[in-house]
């Protein structure tokens, strides 16, 4: 299912080719304002073609609201947007059902759907789908300020070039404007020259490189969530793998803190400002499945775009033999500064269907 | 909720010290064959009280079916399981209301239950409840090797001592025979002595050690899962994060891939005997969240216990202020040999349900 | 599924002269005060072998809490229990298997589980499972009626014998009280001796009747339900149909407002005491799908009893052939008046998961 | 939620003088072939305008596909369909948001949606809505015809005319055929005058009538559904009373069947040409909530569309007094005839789901 949610229910449609994507979701209750303009900016951060970190395509990723907004406030009835497909080449991909593409959904895709899916641009496994997460995304996240929670992600890491993590225990809203508005998301600003460095080596040599990124949640009050299968790990982590790419995530230190003592790693509760808090926040403000009140961290890793045009090896579904391929058309080296708007969008949708 | 699934329903219930814990689950197709000795040997595995990597606790946990098999078939309605609580001691937990242990649910469940949960012995956040969990892993993992599908776990990490990987092309049938009817789970044996020598040192020092556990799933037929929410990372990793403890997740390769170039880290598919293979497996067998018909791999990173016998700053609700807590009581200073049998079973349960 | 809900998570489960039978119920929230005397009163309402109306069957129907109430109130933890079964006598049923009993779901339920499902006393399609439903129900509607909403039904009638209707506009509490605590509910009791006497009747002639019940639920406030699949109509016929017998529902005036006009059956608005009322009710308090305030009034069509003890032909699968049979056992000639509690109980499940 | 389902996902979404209205339905497998042509037939039949007894508004239904069908063939992904919205007076509907119309959902949507819904038309809430689920039902059908399950519906009544009911244990192909594609879809066409007649006088009158639909599933296969919440029936209610209006169900002889004997009520089996069979069908093909083989019959109540442009009394929001209302605009004088198809597509909607 393309479809997330408990209490909203969110479908995701389209193929990157198609006539347009875009989604559906039900539950977004009524009166909220939400600010089309807004939108825009989170739609404009994941875009592509804004520099050399990503593909040269131009999409015109205007979202037409149908339904569920009126006079820009929400309805309570279902809200849908669609994007309508231009600029489309598919003459590109037209030996893709016959060679898989290694590292893509080609070769599965096919396997699932008999050959039927729609195999242009990628259809619906295309990374273009998150352009309607990010419209949802930004919907939920206006709601979710109008509740005092406020989400911010930035690029934790491209290779092995990383930006300065968040101070688990204190993100003031000064970094989260920042950063939720940025196209190239950094709390260190001076890590953008050496990871755009390896971006461009990677376009040169027709390769790719992945990196993670890191996403804070604030203001989430204590007491969301729940114990086993309703835990908050659980309902972010399968939001963020609905993201193509995706393939690790971890909460607070995460495999880091399989090498810590229970002492070092469990955070002290104190009183502060009669509140209470802990002094460290490695557990990433969820215990038992439950957030602390302390800000929600999480990592998500996201592998190097498969899109590489390097020959490579693969099968020929047609012919039975092993064959070899050069992926054509226009792909990005690297994803990751375009995805931090799309991981701070599956935030606020997990997090929305949390409350 | 404590409930997962789609196509299953299960719901995990009980409180560590109250009556019993157990499971229900529906959704179970009639007419299989269920080896009842086969689940106590993997409820043995998760069991306390086998040596001193693990609690002193000696649980009876002897799981009482009440309904969904008759004569060892399953009948096709609902199973429901009940795991009876004996030797429980209630009063070394009294003053945990009041005094909110670090590294655990007891803070966060106080706020969202406005105190009406039952505290004692973790009460419904207790590890205890993974037993059910692992009964119902090893009822639906005997359904799945009917089909083929066959799941093992290790050992991956404890601290920094880790277990050699598995081969992610190639596990033999006597692996995961061996790993799956183990009480110490792991590839490399001799790894066996260097990790107990932490968990004692842990022991000995009051606290404790985390790690992390491999899991693959092999046998799974191509074409399982589905794009964006309906992935098989997001399916197993809700399922995963399930377990308490578990604070990260990941596929294949997962974050090491996101130091790897697109070339390196892309699976190139090649014809073996007539089927479609790739030759290494960094996706961990997933592809556009399908399945790959490679074995599916991922590794769960699992905190060090929070119950330590050290002395840990804390909140007294009770008075308002900052104090001191010493947790008494019974606690494993390190929970990975015994989650292994967990991993499995949740993988088991992920996976039927994706089917 | 034997599981209901959205907000809440209920699985019925347990087999008639299995081990024993229950349900657990994820999703009640912590803090609510649970009367367990109230509860059994319930029971005690659709227990069998009160009189002649019911088999003389006594079965022990004591409800086993197993989790999810400590001291009295909820935990906030699924609620678990569970019913033991005694007193089965499973060899009335031996040539079921063979020759499925007319009106049963005998052969259904061997072609969907291939006779691997447990017939005997009808297994988990058993009346019999209707008593988890009710210590379900009598929970929730504790809660419910701590929210000042309460639900009574009656027997609306027996064959062609009718009691009086609830009055829709104005249902006192004194009613409410009488009804929700009796054995053979009705408003006009002097209905009492003619529809035992149709009962009498049927049970000399080895046959038995059929006959309706009328619910009300008073006091759920204006606005709750919505559009389309989430109308208050849709949860409640859903809850009412997984009532074994239940072959009919109506709303309000139901089948008998498809002959009257648009201006006869619009229930026209007024100011009442400051509140919006409606003058007449033949919406059974249901507009849009949405509640408005005034009570819900629904009618449930029961089936004659399908097990009479006249011989009828039927099919006998063993045989291939053409046969007849008499159905042995003790089985209730009119199971109307056992019905309401559990036509109330399904309604507090409804209308405790739309809140 | 204005969504449906398990295995599918549906959404409808759209206000009625909106941009646009339609749905999007995750879960629909991949390579079916629909015929667009055949799709235009069912929402050809439930468009207003072709008569008098519908609206004189000319609605342009037409379904934009925007995914999930390439070529005429499903794709696997979702199907989103959308309708513009043209030829809308919005200006008929100004004073509704302070005057109710009694019957409607004016004044419990006002309450839900705290005065933000779309009131123009009805919004989320008018009969337009059905266009997108004839649309999906058009295409579900498709798919359900090619695994030889047939659907067809009939005006059983309008006020006190009714129409000859389906024989319940043969329904030929012919019939099918003619009913499902029939503007006013009778199996007596003599009765088509008397209905007429009723409904042209309740238009004279400023008035309006109801009726009732019966629809019959053929070829569904025994064994499909399930005991207790997973019957076919509440599955089946679920999607019907998803249409506005819908105020009764019943499956086969449903409300009748309460003053029948058991022995008149069962359905006897035997074996015909080497099935099994019931020579009767008072169950409406339904045993223990599983198919029975027998064709699914039921019937839907109708109420009298609420519109009616006589003088009636309402509350007036805005000056807290009681008040009177005469309805403007274009309105049904009885939708029946019209709500023949959309029973039809939800019981496409719904055996769809449970397959």
């Amino acid at each position: 299912m393309s479809s997330y949610g408990d209490k909203i229910k969110l479908t995701v449609f389209g193929e990157s080719h198609g006539e347009g994507i875009g989604a559906v979701i039900d539950g977004v209750p009524a009166g909220y304002k939400i600010d089309m303009d807004k939108v825009l900016i989170q739609m404009a951060r994941r875009a592509p073609g804004k520099d050399r970190t990503a593909t040269t395509r131009v999409e015109k990723d205007f979202p037409n609201v149908k339904s569920g907004i009126l006079n820009g406030v929400t309805t309570g009835a279902p809200i849908c947007c669609i994007i309508e497909n231009t600029n489309t080449k598919s003459g590109d991909y037209a030996n893709l059902m016959d060679k898989p593409r290694p590292g893509h959904s080609d070769y599965t895709a096919y396997v699932k759907y008999g050959g039927h899916n729609d195999i242009r641009g990628g259809g619906h496994f295309s990374g273009r789908l998150t352009a309607p997460l990010v419209f949802v995304g930004a919907v939920l996240r206006q709601i979710l300020e109008q509740k005092g929670i406020r989400i911010a992600a930035h690029i934790s890491s491209i290779g092995a070039v990383e930006d300065t993590p968040f101070d688990p225990v204190n993100i003031d809203n000064q970094l989260i404007d920042e950063l939720s508005a940025s196209g190239f998301a950094l709390i260190d600003k001076e890590k953008e020259a050496p990871m755009r460095e390896i971006v461009e080596s990677a376009r040169m040599n027709l390769d790719s490189v992945g990196g993670t990124v890191e996403c804070a949640v604030v203001g989430l009050p204590a007491g969301v969530g729940g114990p086993l299968f309703e835990g908050i790990e659980g309902a972010v982590a399968k939001a963020v793998f609905g993201i193509p790419a995706v393939k690790g995530i971890e909460f607070g230190k995460g495999f880091a803190a399989t090498r810590m003592l229970g002492s070092e790693n469990n955070d002290e509760f104190e009183y502060k400002d009669g509140r209470v808090v802990t002094k460290t926040n490695n557990s990433g403000g969820i215990l038992g499945g439950i957030s602390s009140g302390m800000p929600i961290i999480f990592r998500a890793a996201i592998k190097p775009t498969p899109s590489i045009s390097k020959e490579q090896t693969t099968v020929n579904l047609q012919t039975g033999k092993t064959d070899t391929l050069v992926v054509k058309g226009r792909h990005d080296p690297c994803i990751v500064p375009r995805a931090v708007s799309v991981v701070e969008a599956v935030a606020a949708i997990a997090v929305f269907d949390l409350l």
